[in-house]
C-alpha cells in the first residue's frame, strides 16, 4: 500500500477519481508500477485514501478501459504490460502548451472548457454517415429503428445558432464573404487547436489543421499527402466508408485481424501496410477502446519506418458516459506519425459540413505542394459561425447535454436488454450511440435481422460493417438508440425479447 | 434582302435584336444560309425592318461574339462556316423541358427569369480563384490593384441573405440539420437545372447534378467518374488551378495550341486526348469566346470515340455587357459528352462555396458506383439558403445590380484606357471582370508589371496563366476592374499611361 503515495487535493478543480487515475498512470507510464504487479483492491484503496469506494472504483474503470490494468475475476487488478514509446517525454510545445492528458500539468492554458471530461470534440464519422447501414429490403416499415446513425435533432440548439448566425451577418463583416484560406479560417484553426488540446490532448498548432467539408473530402486530400503508392491497413469490421474511400486510390488496401485490444501489430508487420486506420478512443463497429499497451505498440510500429502513418479517427469521443474521455493516440504520438481526424458534424449536427485533420508537421510539406492550393470546402460563414458557437461556450453546454440525453437513453436501452442476456452478450456500452448484443449459441445474423424486421423493428448486423468474411458462429447485432425516445427503446426491446 | 423573311413582333416579350439574332442563327443552322454569303448591312436591314440601326448591330454583334457571321472591314459581314453537327436536332425533353438558346420555342416552362440575357448562372471558377495570380513580390504595396479576382463585395446583398437565413433557421425545419443527399437536396438540384435551362440553355434533368463545395472539388471527383487513365488537354493559357487538379490525377495532361476560335481540334487530335478543358463562353485569359463552328467541331471530336469528354466551365456566363449571352456548349451537346461545371461562388460571394456539375447521363454510373456514396461536402442550410435566394428571384436581382455595377466600371476603364491604345491592343471586353492590353511592339510582360509597380499599380501578367511557355514577342497585361472604384480605375489608368 505504501508504493502509492497519492496525495489528494481538494481544491486543483480535479476530480478525487482523476487524481488516482492520474496518479497511478503516471506510475505506470514511468516504470514504477511493473507489469504483473497487483494493485490494492478497491476498497483497501479507499480506506487508506479515507474516499468512497465507488471513487476508486471509477479511477480503476477508467485505467482499465485506457488498458493500463486488467480484472482479473476473484483475483483483483493487475498492470498490464506498457510498452515504454508511449508518451516517449512530451513533444514539444507547438503553441498551446503540450498538456496532455494523464499528465500532471494543471492545463491552466487550456480554454474555458472546465472538466475536461465534458467537452468532446464532435464526430460524425462513422456512426455519423448515412450509407453505412443499408439493410433496406423493409425501409419504411418498420415502427421501431435501432439505427446506430440516427441522432437526436431535438437537441440541436437552434436558437443560439439562429442568434449567432444573425449577428455575424449583421456586423459590417465583408470580409466574411471573401474566399477564406485553403486550410481554414485561422481564427477557427486556433479554436480548434485549443479545443483539442483540452479535450483530447491532442499537440498541435493551427497550421497543422486543415478544415474541410466533411471525413471523405479530408480522407481524399490523404491521396495527395500519403501519395497513392500506399498499402492501407483496416480492421475486419471497420469503417466501410472510409475503407471505400482508401480503396479508391490507395494502390492496395488489406485487412488485418484483430482482437480485443484493436487492430494486431503483427498483423500489420504481416501486411507490409503504410497506413493503419484506426479508431482508439472506440472502434466502429465493435466499440472496442485500444488499451494503452496496443496504442504503444502501434506508434512503435508507425515509427519504426520512415513512411508509415497512423490515420486516427476520433469520431465517437465525446458520447462517453463513465469516467474520463480515452485520449487521443495523437497525444502519445512524440514521432509524428498520427493524422487525427475529427468532426463537428456529428456533435453540432451532420448537415453543418464542417470536419478538420491534423497533419503531422513532417506531412505539411506534402499538403503544401501537392493540394494547398485546393480551395477551401467550408464557408467562412460557416466557419465563423462555429467558431463562435464554441468560444462563446455554447458548444460545451451543447455537449453536456447530449452527452446526458444520450446517457439516460443508454442507461433505458442498458436496463430493457436486461431480459436478452442470457442469450446475448452485450458490448461496446457506456459510450456512443450503440450497443452489440452477440448470441451466445451459433446464430445467423441475416436470421435475427430478419426476426427482428418481421415484428416492425429494425437492427442492424455486424457483417454489414465487414470489409471481408467475419471468422464467427455467432452473430453480433447492433442497436443505436440516438434517435430513439424512451418509448420506443421499452417498446422495441419488448419486441426483440419475444423474437430474438 | 428578301432573304431575310423576318417577322418581327412586338408581344412576345423578346427584344427586337433577339429576334434578328434568332432568325438569322436558325437560317444559318438550317443550312438556309450559306458559310461565305453576305450579309445585308446594318444600315440597309434596319431600313428594311423599320428598325433602329443599333438594334440591328447589336443583333450582328451577337451573332459574331458567337461565331455565326464575321465582319471583314469594309466588306462587310458574312456567314461562317459551321458544321451540321451543332444542334443536330434537340436533345429529348429531360424533365423540364427542352428549349435550347436559339431554339424558337419560346420557353414558357422557365422559370420567372423573364429576360434571359438577365439571368447567368455563377461563376467562382478561374477567376474566382485565390491562387492564380501570384505576382506577391511587392505585396501590400499597391496603391491599386487591377486584380482580375477581386469582386465587389458591397454588392452582396447581407440584407436579403440575412433574412433569408433568419427565416430558414426560425422555421422548425430539423430535417435542414440532417445529412443531406451525396448529389445535394433535391430541391436545389431542381431549381440548378431550372436556372440553367433558362439561363444557359442547358439540359439536364436533376439527377444530372451533383453539387458540390466548390470547383476544385468537383473536379477532384472526375477521376473517379473519368478514371486516372486519361490524357486531359488544356489551352496555353488557361485556367491554372483546374490544370494541377487534372495533373494531380490524370495518367498525362498536355497543353495543345488554340487560336482565335480558341482550341484547335486538330492538336486535339494529334495530342491522343481523352479530355478537354474549355472555357467557351469566354476563355480565361484570353477573354476569347468560341465561335460556333469551333464548338460545332469540338463536339464532333468528343462524339468520335468512346472515352472522349469536354469539360466545360461556365465560369464567367453571367457578366457580359453587350447583347445576349452565348449559350453553353452543353446545350448543344447531343451525344452526352459535356461535363458542365458551374458555381454560385462568385455570383453570390465567394464564401459562398456551392458549385455544381452537369453529368452526362452515360456517365451517372460511375458517379454512382465509384463515388456516389461520398457525403454531400455542402451544408443543407447553405443550400437552403441558396434555393431560396434564386426562387425568390433575389438572385436575379443580385446579377442585375452586379451587371450593372460591372459594365459602368468597365465602361469607365475602356474609357480611361483610350490614352494607351495606341501602344497597346485591347481585347477581352464587354464580358468578364478583366481585359487585356497586348503590346503592338515587342516587349517583356515582367518589365511592363515591374513599371506598374514602381507606380504603385499592381496589374498582372498573362504568363501566370501559362501552362507552358507562350509563344509571342509582345506582352500581354491583365487589367481586371471588379474590386476597384471609379476613382481607382482613372488613377490607375492614368499611372499607367506614364509608364506603359
Amino acid at each position: 500500500m505504501n508504493d502509492l503515495a497519492i496525495h489528494l487535493t481538494d481544491g486543483n478543480g480535479k476530480h478525487l477519481y482523476e487524481q488516482i487515475y492520474e496518479y497511478i498512470a503516471d506510475e505506470i507510464r514511468e516504470g514504477k508500477l511493473l507489469a504483473g504487479e497487483k494493485l490494492p483492491s478497491t476498497r483497501s484503496l479507499a480506506e487508506y485514501l479515507q474516499v468512497a469506494r465507488s471513487t476508486v472504483e471509477l479511477a480503476y474503470g477508467q485505467l482499465q478501459s485506457e488498458g493500463y490494468i486488467e480484472s482479473i475475476p476473484y483475483k483483483g487488478y493487475f498492470i498490464c504490460r506498457v510498452e515504454e514509446l508511449y508518451r516517449l517525454g512530451p513533444a514539444e510545445n507547438r503553441g498551446n502548451g503540450n498538456v496532455g492528458h494523464g499528465s500532471r500539468d494543471p492545463g491552466n492554458e487550456s480554454h474555458g472548457s472546465g472538466d475536461p471530461g465534458n467537452s468532446r470534440q464532435g464526430n460524425g464519422g462513422p456512426a455519423g454517415q448515412a450509407d453505412g447501414w443499408r439493410n433496406g429490403r423493409r425501409e419504411g416499415r418498420f415502427a421501431i429503428d435501432f439505427s446506430p446513425n440516427a441522432i437526436d435533432m431535438d437537441l440541436f440548439p437552434f436558437g443560439i445558432w439562429r442568434r449567432i448566425t444573425r449577428e455575424i451577418l449583421s456586423g459590417d463583416r465583408k470580409e466574411l464573404f471573401a474566399l477564406g484560406e485553403p486550410r481554414g479560417d485561422l481564427e477557427l484553426r486556433k479554436t480548434v487547436c485549443r479545443y483539442l488540446h483540452a479535450s483530447r490532448g491532442v499537440n498541435a498548432s493551427p497550421e497543422q489543421i486543415i478544415v474541410g467539408a466533411g471525413n471523405d473530402y479530408l480522407l481524399l486530400l490523404l491521396q495527395y499527402i500519403l501519395g497513392r503508392q500506399i498499402t492501407a491497413a483496416f480492421e475486419n469490421p471497420s469503417y466501410r466508408r472510409a475503407f471505400r474511400i482508401f480503396s479508391s486510390f490507395a494502390a492496395k488496401t488489406v485487412t488485418v485481424p484483430s482482437d480485443e485490444g484493436g487492430i494486431r501489430v503483427d498483423g500489420l508487420l504481416a501486411s507490409g501496410a503504410d497506413v493503419a486506420y484506426v479508431m482508439p478512443s472506440r472502434q466502429f463497429p465493435t466499440g472496442t477502446v485500444m488499451p494503452i499497451g496496443r496504442r504503444t505498440e502501434l506508434l512503435r510500429w508507425a515509427a519504426g519506418s520512415p513512411g508509415r502513418y497512423l490515420v486516427e479517427d476520433d469520431y465517437d469521443s465525446e458520447f462517453r458516459y463513465r469516467g474520463k474521455p480515452v485520449p487521443s493516440l495523437q497525444s502519445a504520438d512524440a514521432a509524428g506519425r498520427v493524422i487525427y481526424i475529427g468532426t463537428f458534424s456529428k456533435s453540432v449536427a451532420p448537415a453543418i459540413r464542417i470536419s478538420f485533420m491534423v497533419l503531422p508537421e513532417r506531412l505539411l510539406e506534402a499538403y503544401e505542394k501537392n493540394c494547398g492550393f485546393f480551395s477551401s470546402t467550408v464557408s467562412r460563414i460557416d466557419q465563423t459561425v462555429l467558431n463562435e458557437f464554441i468560444l462563446s461556450g455554447a458548444f460545451e453546454r451543447h455537449l453536456n447535454r447530449m452527452r446526458k440525453a444520450y446517457r439516460e437513453k443508454h442507461d433505458l436501452l442498458l436496463d430493457c436488454l436486461q431480459p436478452l442476456l442470457g442469450r446475448y452478450r452485450l458490448s461496446g456500452e457506456y459510450a456512443g450511440l450503440h450497443v452489440l448484443l452477440t448470441s451466445r449459441e451459433p446464430a445467423r445474423e441475416e436470421e435475427l435481422l430478419g426476426r427482428a424486421a418481421d415484428c416492425g423493428v429494425r437492427i442492424y448486423g455486424l457483417k454489414e460493417a465487414a470489409l471481408a468474411p467475419l471468422q464467427t458462429e455467432c452473430a453480433t447485432v447492433l442497436l443505436g438508440y440516438g434517435g430513439l425516445d424512451a418509448e420506443k427503446i421499452k417498446e422495441g426491446t419488448r419486441r426483440l425479447d419475444r423474437v430474438l
